[in-house]
């Protein structure tokens, strides 16, 4: 749980950069962001929100439709809650009008990246400056969202298991999909479930699909020798992570053997360059420059990898042309992948924290080629083993 | 299914709208244009995709990054399909490099209203027009798209009916909202389940929460006596319906009755409305003018309804300000709301479908307060009737 002293600071924080930048006000639109501020969860549509974030000495004003007044009263950091009536409103009545009120006076207005234009067309007049003020304050986690990303990679790791036990030469995507909901279940017993901020992406990608990293499986699509790639997607009321393992029905062979081995030879590297102070493009170097060497060239279709917060994938960007640098308490994936067309993908994905002197990988399931080659005899020692432990209540 | 040949129509049909537009290009770029106009599923994330739609003569142009370059490939009326690297990319090699390069020579361009400004701000010097040219296509849907919202409603309604079956007296939220999984699988199994088009929300909203319709009840709240308000919000391979119904464990009070008539008469002067050629704010205008009558003017909190399609809220907009005229094949939901502070919600909502010289509504389940009030004795019968008819196969 975030605190309502951790949101009040957040604002504080917010509302030094508005003035940092010479600005006014600072118009705080999308859901992540107001998320983040506020702690209130929502989901806007086509009925805008905003927050008017000004300088020190000014109250804080959020703007919200009529059915959502009530229910945003909640935020803690929030001084003035004004309303429209609904979307579209008739004239003189509808966001625009009042956000345009609100913004009377300013004469130096910030607003965010991801506004939309047909918001941004009735600001033009203002000519506002793009900055992502909120997006900057989000990258370094506070010890309390480490908390909640650590939860996240934890049931990553259960979501990666159970997917694993289930898995038999012939398994349906119906069966795999299905273990998204044991972890879902698990997670509101435990956790509480906040379906706004929540979500649960938890399948395999077969083999040959799996050589492309967001083709989409059907239900209908069945397993066989692999390599499959396990994947778990989550966000547990409002902290996302991921573990993703690339894993056979049958010993692989000689190919997709030298492929799983270079994966972790790129990823050893990686992880000997993560603390604070090290470039994230460096880390894309060393995966990239190091597959290359071993001819995988042309087998590369994405960057090393990407952060985590309220978001699956924000900044840093472990990416060539990423400005980002390592901090401590910086989240990132680590997931070089090498694509064999016709085979299938080679790639396993970790939520590793940064700390003052390395790193603490928060997804823990084993990763080597032995655990996940799971023949039919060992699969059924695997699912008694997990029968077992879930029948232990071990978490 | 959607036919290849109406992918082919739709293309034609913007080609001819940027042609009439008086445009060289209109840049396409949200998650819904791109799947309306291929087919293609995808999720862009921090990755932005792009189809550059000129007049006829000219071949259209896909600009998407490498990971998604042979996924995209299978959109039936792309001509080309580019790509750029990751994000963020080395200068010279990301999206916005090959973005400008497509567009040079362009003199008069279009973008949607729902481009982020972090996108617009690179295209300034092309003084762009923002134009809803997929919006306007999207509006009346064809008969193949009427079939694929009747699915949609079926399960809706199928929804509504576990939800009322699964209530009594101390119910929580996690054994309602796990009805939502009955309602996937059954999906899943009948039509299928692109996972990136489809979404399940499914629970109740409980008294008194359910005066706040944009609250959000936990997973450990728990149903009392009533107002509560069952809700199917289904997106099903790409379509989206709704069904909601108000509804009472114990025989409700003067106060709730009174409130449940007049919504229910409400309701009845709207539906009495559609057809083609009326406005939609008239709709509105009818159910609020009656409701303010009944002195319920206080107790308002948004308008009458909104379109389906995509999304489950888009154009046509129910709505006092809205400029949309009703026309055969929109698609709208029809549910004004009396919110009782400290009591309830008294709220249903119903698909819509206009027809030639009326209305279909496609969702079906009873709404009338006799059906609604499940108490311990009518719950057993209930549950019976439903156990009875899933395990005939009824659907």
């Amino acid at each position: 749980m975030i605190a309502r002293s951790e949101y009040l600071e957040r604002m504080l924080r917010l509302r030094q950069r508005v003035a940092g930048a010479g600005l006014d006000a600072f118009l705080v639109s999308s859901e992540d962001s107001i998320y983040y501020l506020t702690g209130v969860s929502y989901r806007p549509l086509e009925r805008p929100f905003f927050i008017l974030v000004r300088p020190e000495g000014t109250p804080v004003v959020l703007l919200v439709p009529a059915l959502e007044q009530q229910h945003l009263r909640a935020a803690p950091n929030v001084d003035e809650v004004l309303h429209y009536w609904d979307y579209p409103a008739p004239a003189g009545q509808g966001w625009a009008d009042r956000l345009l009120e609100l913004l009377a006076g300013q004469a130096r207005v910030g607003v965010e990246p991801t506004l939309p234009q047909e918001i941004a067309g009735r600001l033009a007049h203002l000519s506002p400056r793009t900055l992502p003020l909120v997006e900057e304050l989000r990258v370094v986690k506070s010890p309390a969202e480490v908390e909640m990303l650590r939860h996240a990679a934890r049931y990553s790791d259960l979501a990666v298991e159970l997917l694993l036990a289930a898995s038999y030469h012939g398994v349906s995507e119906l069966e795999l999909f299905s273990q998204g909901r044991a972890v879902q279940l698990r997670i509101m017993r435990e956790r509480g479930y906040d379906v706004l901020t929540s979500s649960v992406l938890v399948g395999s990608w077969p083999a040959p699909l799996s050589a492309q990293p967001h083709g989409v499986p059907t239900i209908a699509d069945r397993l066989g020798d692999g390599p499959h790639i396990a994947l778990a997607l989550l966000r547990v009321n409002g902290y996302a992570a991921e573990c993703e393992r690339t894993y056979f029905l049958s010993p692989p062979g000689a190919e997709e053997k030298a492929a799983f081995a270079a994966m972790m030879e790129a990823r050893r590297r990686a992880f000997a360059l993560v603390r604070p102070g090290v470039p994230c493009a460096e880390l894309d170097t060393a995966t990239r420059t190091f597959l290359q060497q071993e001819g995988y060239g042309e087998r590369l279709l994405h960057r090393t990898g990407h952060g985590f917060g309220l978001g699956n994938h924000e900044a840093p960007w472990v990416a060539e042309g990423s400005p980002d640098v390592l901090r401590e308490n910086m989240l990132i994936s680590i997931e070089p992948g090498i694509y064999l067309p016709g085979v299938g993908g080679i790639r396993h994905s970790d939520t590793v924290l940064v700390t003052r002197d390395g790193y603490e990988c928060l997804t823990r399931h084993p990763m080597d080629l032995a655990s996940l080659t799971i023949t039919a005899g060992k699969r059924l020692s695997r699912l008694k083993g997990a029968l077992v432990r879930r029948a232990a209540g071990v978490k």
